[in-house]
């Protein structure tokens, strides 16, 4: 008999209605005859609400409580969910990250899972019972320390559990029905993808497509563990992200993202240690720098500009200002109306001229190209925010991603 | 120094300013030099409506999923508390009933404390932390499935701790200033207690008086932790609860509890086994069978009465309807419209007279007494229940109990 491993997220488990209607999917699944280990998120908007009340009390609060404080979010959906499985008449066990043996460095609210030990969720399947482990959550190899595993950690718990679980699929469910070649709120001829290899999911990721989390697609590749996106509330096929997939497409979307601002350090003296005195302060800080990009100089000096998350935005320009002083460079921008589109594709490496026509495309639509930053199979330009969804749908367009095309 | 366990129930914790206003009190506390362990119960109505989640997905939920639920709520309450302390520039650290190492048996909602175990608890105050644990739950014996311990749970906790701590104290915070003579929202002038013996305080809680739990009074006795019970709101001094009391009082207080109903069964035959028939299948159905009368037989026949919680009268009618037709006795009465009063105090075993003067005042006001049965320290009789407060009333002034006479 094999294993699934199903993960649901909030709005998936968000009140008893849709935790029953979920747990109606469960044990469909259980009776096509697999064995079904459920992971779940914390109901809608608990996490929220109890970070709202942590506030209330201190503002600054200790990570290790606060681990401990949004650990009963998943406690609660996973016991609920268990006693809707029960509901209809098949044996159901919840367990905590702890108790299912998810073990994690001692990283109190980005703890990164480490081994997955025990035999309480293997044991509880091998008695015909289905399995709810609590996402997002685990304990420091000590058994002592209850951790959180941040952004994106219910999917990470997951895809760790398939791969230890040595499970047939990971499905996500989520409320979308799979991964589009663009947001299909952009571009309403967006295709939904039938599959997609895990190197350009992990661009995708990166390039804002919100659906799966670049961590999670990471251990999925490296333990080789198919992924199943697809929706919460319908037997539809979604989106299966996978090692090799039967066609490669040159290009599998479209991704975008609003969420960055472009600082830029004018006339920095271009000598050697420059970009190391900019941007190891910023890693110092926290700050999470995307794109960077420096072109030539001219007569000795050059511009440095790079993306960090809009919310960063400010300490980046402190810090920027800082340096551009003890470099004796020029004045420091920071511009929050930016925003990035990336054409991902692994089938791009073997055609010369993908770049060629995200420019041109961009160019006939009168949409002014202000940073590009390539990798083998991605190319992503910042624009102005106002422009990002035309170039969406341009190079969407351009490349023939539609559904009509499919 | 000294170790003194704080207990706060869920009025005290219902909300982030509460949490505050008692984040301040436990630092004053430890401020004045003891080491302190706070007990929280889950946050106001938390427990209520995580039962009502439940329900939503199943209505007969499994007990151990259900301990899996409800063990949330002091999660929340106990990391929130932590929280709070550390804004006021104290250390403290919280610890599920798992972590505190409070083992109990298997039997999920209704647990009982086994032993505790550990020293995650005691290292922590030795490192100068102020220590939260979270009340109403445990871990079986193998340290593996979550159990809560029902009703009064949070105070059971809090006394099992302060005796494996051997703590100077365990103060039981709560919404009224202590143990009254009588209830005061019926009697104006009852008196707070300054003090009262494990023994009375048992009669009084078997009786109706609700700011205690028999159970924890019952561990309070057998380790001999002296409680402190007072208002979580001010500093006031509460009513003691300890072994032996200074003074030891004739009368303690007068208590009342219009929870119960009364069965009787009516032209029962007089013979041997006659009650064992009719007790053990309420045993078996678990009927909580508080008083019970029968007096002599007329013509070899006689009538039982027996006192029951009112949600479990319909059980009972039942079951003594089928044992009165297996006996052949007469027609099974049920009546929920009455009260019982009990006047309570240690002192009375040495005074012959007390039955006396309560029988004489109660008939004086024209109160009509359907039941009675004592024990050495405690005499309770059934009344109509309109007429519970003035019998309260009535005893309260027949013995002087009020204020003024303190």
């Amino acid at each position: 008999m094999s294993i699934v491993v199903q993960k649901y997220g909030g709005t998936s488990v968000a009140d008893p209605e849709r935790i029953s209607a979920v747990a109606d999917r469960i044990v469909a699944t259980r009776e096509r005859g697999d064995d079904v280990v459920v992971v779940v998120s914390a109901m809608g908007h608990t996490t929220d609400e109890l970070i709202t009340l942590a506030q209330g009390v201190n503002p600054n609060p200790p990570a290790r409580e606060m681990d401990m404080l949004l650990t009963a979010g998943e406690r609660i959906s996973m016991s609920l969910m268990a006693m809707a499985i029960a509901a209809r008449g098949v044996e159901a066990v919840s367990y905590t990250g702890s108790q299912a043996g998810i073990l994690t460095d001692a990283a109190h609210g980005a703890a990164k899972i480490q081994a997955i030990r025990g035999t309480r969720v293997s044991d509880s399947l091998a008695q015909g019972k289905v399995v709810i482990v609590a996402g997002f959550q685990g304990v420091d190899p000590e058994g002592k320390e209850i951790t959180t595993l941040g952004r994106g950690g219910s999917d990470a718990t997951a895809v760790a559990l398939a791969a230890a679980l040595d499970a047939e699929a990971c499905e996500i469910c989520t409320d979308v029905d799979g991964i589009y070649s663009a947001d299909p709120r952009i571009v309403p001829d967006a295709r939904k993808l039938d599959e997609i290899a895990y190197d350009d999911m992990l661009e995708m990721a990166a390039s804002g497509a919100g659906i799966l989390m670049s961590r999670s697609v990471e251990v999925a590749r490296r333990f080789n563990v198919p992924l199943h996106v697809r929706s919460s509330f319908n037997d539809n096929p979604g989106t299966w992200v996978k090692e090799n997939t039967m066609e490669q497409a040159i290009i599998s979307g479209v991704a975008h993202d609003s969420s960055e601002a472009k600082v830029t350090v004018r006339h920095v003296p271009d000598r050697p240690g420059v970009a190391a005195s900019l941007f190891t302060p910023l890693a110092e800080q926290d700050v999470n720098v995307d794109m960077i990009v420096q072109n030539v100089s001219h007569d000795g000096f050059t511009d440095i500009s790079f993306t960090v998350p809009t919310e960063a935005a400010e300490t980046a320009r402190g810090i920027a200002e800082k340096v551009a002083v003890e470099l004796e460079a020029g004045e420091v921008d920071v511009d929050l109306d930016v925003a990035k589109v990336s054409l991902v594709g692994a089938g791009m490496k073997a055609h010369p001229g993908v770049a060629a026509t995200v420019f041109s495309s961009l160019a006939a639509a009168d949409i002014n190209v202000e940073m590009i930053s390539t990798s083998t199979i991605r190319i992503s330009c910042v624009v102005r925010g106002d422009q990002v969804e035309d170039a969406v749908r341009v190079l969407h367009a351009a490349f023939d991603l539609g559904a009509e095309e499919a």
